[in-house]
């Protein structure tokens, strides 16, 4: 079952000016920053309602800054927080969406799988699973 | 003040395939259609926790039709819900964003503005105050 909207990503090019900004535009600081050395990320999220906006910053030659090349800056997916992360990625796969994670992975606060955007009308979907305790 | 994510905007070519794929995905169908004839835009929204999926559909020479020519389908703005969106417009202003709307205008359900996505590391933000009633 998908629950709510865990996160936005928003792919940018420069992390300090961008968290600044927002910073003041939302009237408080990252709830909490990473930093995936695998996947080249570093990543700042600003807590709005039950949901959050995560900002995403890679070096040249990861996705995100191949992603800034094709589209520039701005919308990246949009993470849906579910129950059972296996059975949404077969319900997914089964209308269709091109699943480019077949199987959940380790993300920072759980397990996570992307999906689309074929398949999902541009979309790029995270499913979010996240660990029992705190949440 | 900034309360929550109204809806996260999604440019799509085809409504009618959009909505079936989506309701598929989510397990519920639409909770409202809206045509805006003098944006030359049609919008079907899903709830997803306390926020919605709006997805936008226009025809030739429209604004979303130029977004999908330029950017392909998907992510297209973040609407956040505010409560006093002419306060707010003056905080954008001061952060340095591009207002596209200097002032509220009518929305499907309240006052809106579309501000960025210059200055706003790329991302478009709808403000939303919605009216009173049922809210």
């Amino acid at each position: 079952m998908i629950k709510k909207i865990h996160h936005i990503g928003i792919a940018v090019k420069n992390m300090d000016e961008t968290v600044k900004l927002y910073t003041k535009m939302l009237g408080a600081k990252p709830i909490s920053f990473f930093e995936i050395p695998g996947a080249k990320v570093k990543i700042a999220n600003f807590k709005v309602g039950e949901t959050a906006l995560e900002f995403l910053e890679g070096p040249a030659g990861s996705s995100m800054a191949d992603f800034i090349t094709a589209k520039g800056e701005g919308l990246h997916h949009i993470a849906v927080e579910v129950d059972d992360i296996a059975a949404e990625l077969k319900k997914l796969a089964a209308a269709g969406v091109t699943l480019k994670d077949k199987e959940p992975k380790p993300g920072p606060e759980g397990k996570i799988a992307f999906v689309g955007p074929e398949g999902a009308h541009g979309v790029t979907i995270e499913l979010v699973q996240p660990n029992k305790k705190g949440k």
